[in-house]
Order: C-alpha cells, then structure tokens, then sequence
C-alpha cells in the first residue's frame, strides 16, 4: 500500500475503504437444476469484516439482475466507484462489518468474473455461450453454498437481498433450513406476473434479434451492444417509477438543447436513459442477460414446491419482508403474500412496507427507515 | 356489388358494413407548427352517415398514435377486419351512423393513406423520410379542419378520442372554439410525464439504433422492422395494466411447448407480444413511428398556452372526460386534472373515471358503461 491509498483510507474513516475481489474455485462437477453439469466453477466475491471463532457471524448479500459480488467498499484509488450497497454496509452500518463477515459472490451464470456463459468451456477450449446450462435461482444458491462450506462457515447469521436477489434469499431458506437463521427478502417476489414475464421477454428479443448477437457466438467486444442498451433502458425504466422520475427529471430540457424539433436528446430524462444504456454494455454481457432474466421468469415457488405454504414449511429462520409501495414490477402485494404464506406455516416473518419513490430501486436507496428496520431486525 | 358481397351487407344489418376509404387532396402549401412547410398534403378518410341539411350533424374520431382512419365498418369480403372502434360506431351505436355523419381522417404525417415521411416530395420526386416537417397534435388538427371546410361542414357535433386522439379533441376544442359543440377526451393528458417520455424514447432509439434505418432512408419493405417491432413490444405492455395481463395471459405456458428451459416462447404472454410486434410491422412505418412519439412528447398545454387554465379559457364546448383506472400510460389522475381546470374555467365539463382492467386500451374495449356514457353525452 503507498501513502495516497493509506490517506484515502484515512479519510474515509468509518467506510470499508479497499477492498479487493477473491476468487473461488471448486474443480467439482456442477449439476444444474436442469440437469445441465459443468466440469467445475468459479466464484468471484467479496467479504468485509472478520469471521468470528464460532464462524457463525456471516451475512450473505445476494445481488440483483445487474449486480455483482462489489457491494461495498472501493477497489482503487483509480475505481472509487463504491459497491453497490455501501450505504447499507460496513462499519457501524446497518449491516456491520465490525460485527459482521459480510460475503457477496457474483451469481453462477454471471458476468463479473464468476463461471458464466463468457467463460472458457475445458471441454472445448471455446467460450460456452448459449452451450451453458440453463441457470435457474436454485443454482446461484447451491453453489454460493459450497464456496461458503470451502470456507467453514457454520451458519449464515442472515441472508439479504432485493429483486433477483430476494429470490435467492428465499430459496436459500428453503434449501437450507438449517444453516440459515434470518432472512431479509425486498422488493421481490416468489414469482413474476405476466408483466413481468413480459418486460424481459422484450428485453431478451432486442438481444436476440440484434444482428451482431449471432445465437450468442459473438466475439467479446463485438456483442450486441445496441439490443444490451436497448433491453436495459427499457428495463430502467421499471426500476423506477411514475412518480420518482416526474420528481427527478419532469419535462425539463437539457440547457443548450435549442432545437424543439430534432430525434436528437429533448429531454434530460431521455439523455438519462441513453447514459444508463451506453455505460451497461461496457459493464455487462448480453448473454448473461438472457440468462438471468430467464432465472427469473423460471422462478416460481408455488409451482415448484406445490403452493407457497409448502415451499415455506419447512423454514426455520425469521424473516423480515420489506416492499415499496412505488415499487410497480414487483408490487407491495408480492412481497406482503410471502410473509402472509411464512406466518401461516409458523414462521416468525414480519412485512414492512416503505413509502420511498424510488419504485423497484427503492432497495438500493439511502433511507433511515430502511437502514433502521435492518439494522433491528439483524439485532434481534 | 356483387352478390357475395350484398349477401355480406345483409347478414350485418346493424352494422356499417362495407367502407371505401377516400382521399382528400389540398393543393395548398401547409405550414406546420415548427414553421416548415410542405407544398400541398392529402388526408385519407372514412365517413360514415349522412350529413343533414344544416351540414351540423358531424362528428368527429380521432386516432391514437398508430390508429388509422379505419375506424368502423370492413373494406371487403377479403378484408374483413372491422375497424377499430366498430363496437362504437354504426347505426344503433352510441356513436349513431343513423343520427351522425361520423368522420376519421388518417393524420398528417401518418402512413396509412395521409402525406407523411413515406409520401413522395413534390419538390425532389423522392420519399420525404426525415426532411418531412415535425409534425405537432396542431398540425394534425390544422389539417383535418381544412377537409371539414372543403367538405362544407359548418361545426362539430363532437370531436371523440382516446390517447394521442384525446389531444386532438382537447386542441381541437382550444383552436376552434366556436366551430367545437362537444368535445369527448378519454384515456389521455395535457402533457406526458417523464415515464411516458422515457418509455417513447426507447422506442425511438429501438428504431434509430437499428442498422438499417440508415438516417430514416430505408427502402419501402425494407425498413428497420426489428426495431420497430421490438418498440411495439414494449409499447404494448404500456397498453395493458398489470391486473389485465394477470387475468389474460398470467404464467400460463403455451401448449405443445415443452423444453422448460430454452430462450423460445415459454410463456403465453411472449407470444402474444412476439405476434404483436410482426404484425406491427406490416402495417406501420417506422418514420411515423418517430414523429408521431414526438408529437406526443412535445404537446403541453400548459406550456403552449402559459398554463393548463389558459389553454382552455376561450372554450365553448361541452366536455366529457374519461380515465381509466387501470391506466398507468396516462393515468386517470390527468385526466381529471383537465376537467378540473376546465371548470375553472366555467366550462361545463365533466369527468368519469371507469374501472376496466385493459390499462390504456381500456377505451378500445366494448364497455356498456363506456358506450352508455358516450351515448348520453351525445344525447345531450
């Protein structure tokens, strides 16, 4: 470490600080829920604060569609960019890694350095592309669960999560009752509507029928970039909400944008949207796209354990359910009926709905009361 | 007529039957809002009923953003598709051909008949494409009030429309006060928010980013479909509400489709949406598409007329507003703030807010209660 990242830590007293990616790897055949194997698999994630003598103190964070392993802390002094739920952990935060060993892993089938279809295939020596196993939820968790047995971990303090993630908190409960003590699942659901289904279904067509996608053969960095920003301004919008985006941007034009007639950028939340499509094609692979919003459209509780009651019989964590009430692609309603089907089995679950309008992304926002329920709820 | 086709008409009695859509044609140079001009324009209409001696009996529809004039009745034994709002209009209707003379033209800068980006230009011999003017909802008011004059009709009965056909009626009623007895806007704003400017923006960029709009001069049929097609998907989802999708398509999997894990359809939802884009792209121009997405982004009474008050102060019109609760594109929210400010204005106005679950579509539905509420307004 030199003296500009020891001041950098220095000021930033109170924040993770540095951090740096780890990779896991396990040479055992993986076997998906489809039944798809790969001969083995990495993991890349990260982990902040320190594992306690009884290896009982980890919270594990499960990422969203678009997210990855860096939720906290920054990886260099030239990428300051903070990780994604910063605000909700590291020291004396909500989630707190002076009491904590935080944990993220980047989903099996991802992009971000985990094994994904970009990934080299041993058999072939070619990247697997669409030759990769269909990923379901169950995967992504079954397999963070053997990085977190490489690392003697006995029990997972709490799990939590948003969106995709909320989903694999979910499952995590159900497929390990007895490892998981607390689960936080948000903005989730334990299965898409048809709206839903129908957002990504257009998203993954943009893709698809992008010349350049090639049945998913394209060569890295000569993707499908145009179907990739299309697909996520689209999706962008859906994290968002009428209300939320009529506060932020409104009809309001960018300054010395003087021609009222032009295709050209009107208003600004047209130049926001174009800017959240150009920089996701330089941070995310189309492929994986398809992949993951296939996993969550496969997602559904009901129909793989028989109702939601069963899939939720077994459970033996508490559970704290949290919805947004902007929240229009996965509704207050979803989130409020997991808890409604927990406490019909038994399970000590509580819903808290948040009137935040940041719709869907709500999550992800710095907000007391959202910071203050999770830090109880971890406390209790 | 041939006998097949007398045989058609008398099985429909009660209904329009069979239309020829005409074209008017003006020689005249037209100015559009933007201060471009186009040496002359024709519209392409469908009428229906008789016009009374007083020439006073005239009402009328206004088309949505990819409508056409094809509004009631079929064009023949080999096409028999009614139009669009055939439930509303025809003898017995709530809109009655025994009582009216009903009239839709396909607008300006449409495809569907009316000059428009694909209209060749007098002044080159060549597709206008891109150097056809901007279009604003005026123009198209503008424009069909010239056929009215040439067709002799001495004022309107009513002015009727939904979505981008709602802001015709309401600038309809604000340029020709004294010509306008009646106006009816459903399912539509004042001025779009920034959700619904975002969503229009995709699907510009759906299309511009596509490799062969080439700059907006592509061959007729070879056009950018896939971009088009991938707008009209998204769209469409805009159109419905999630409750009706719920209801209509929820997780439901198409029969015979049996590989759970592939990127093909596996829910119903994808391919009724994979069938709404292809047949889109039969019928609509892609330029349309864009000018027409622009119309509705730029139109903003309050902004043109320094508020929503004085856009409507000089109104003499009856009015009937109508929103939809399910209605998420133009919420019923705005549309009640229209006839609120129209009251203030002393005009008499009401609205009516009705609890279809078709979302914006929810205008297009057969609806006793739509029909029964349209009808007595007429009555009145």
């Amino acid at each position: 470490m030199n003296h500009a990242e020891e001041d950098f830590i220095r000021v930033t007293d109170g924040e993770i600080g540095l951090v740096a990616p780890k990779d896991f790897r396990s040479s055992k055949e993986f076997t998906f829920e489809s039944g798809q194997t790969i001969p083995e698999f990495s993991l890349r994630y990260e982990a902040y604060g320190d594992l306690n003598s009884k290896r009982d103190n980890a919270i594990l964070v499960a990422h969203a569609l678009t997210g990855d392993h860096h939720c906290a802390g920054v990886h260099s002094l030239h990428d300051r960019k903070p990780g994604w739920w910063n605000s909700m952990i590291g020291p004396g935060k909500p989630i707190d890694t002076n009491r904590f060993f935080v944990i993220c892993a980047n989903c099996i089938g991802g992009c971000q350095g985990s094994t994904g279809p970009m990934s080299i295939d041993p058999n072939t020596g070619k990247p697997y592309n669409l030759t990769f196993p269909f990923v379901a939820i169950r995967d992504m968790v079954r397999s963070q669960k053997i990085l977190l047995d490489t690392l003697e971990i006995s029990e997972l303090y709490a799990v939590i999560g948003g969106s995709m993630g909320g989903m694999q908190v979910m499952q995590w409960a159900i497929e390990y009752p007895d490892f998981v003590k607390r689960i936080i699942p948000m903005a989730t659901t334990w299965r898409q509507n048809a709206q839903a289904i129908a957002f990504d279904e257009v998203g993954r067509q943009a893709i698809m029928q992008d010349p350049k996608w090639l049945q998913g053969n394209y060569a890295e960095g000569e993707g499908p970039d145009v179907g990739l920003a299309i697909a996520r301004m689209m999706a962008h919008i859906t994290y968002l909400s009428d209300r939320g985006m009529e506060r932020k941007f409104g009809r309001r034009r960018p300054t010395g944008k003087g021609n009222r007639y032009s295709f050209d950028i009107q208003f600004e939340v047209e130049s926001y949207l174009r800017y959240q499509g150009e920089s996701f094609i330089n941070r995310f692979d189309a492929n994986t796209y398809l992949y993951f919003t296939r996993a969550l459209g496969y997602f559904d509780l009901a129909h793989s354990y028989g109702s939601l009651d069963k899939a939720f019989q077994n459970l033996k964590c508490k559970a704290l359910s949290v919805g947004f009430t902007s929240d229009w692609l996965f509704p207050p309603e979803q989130n409020r009926e997991i808890v409604l089907a927990m406490l019909r089995q038994g399970v000590r679950a509580s819903y808290t709905q948040l009137d935040l309008d940041l719709g869907h992304d709500s999550f992800l926002v710095e907000s007391d009361e959202l910071f203050n329920l999770v830090r109880d709820f971890l406390a209790s």
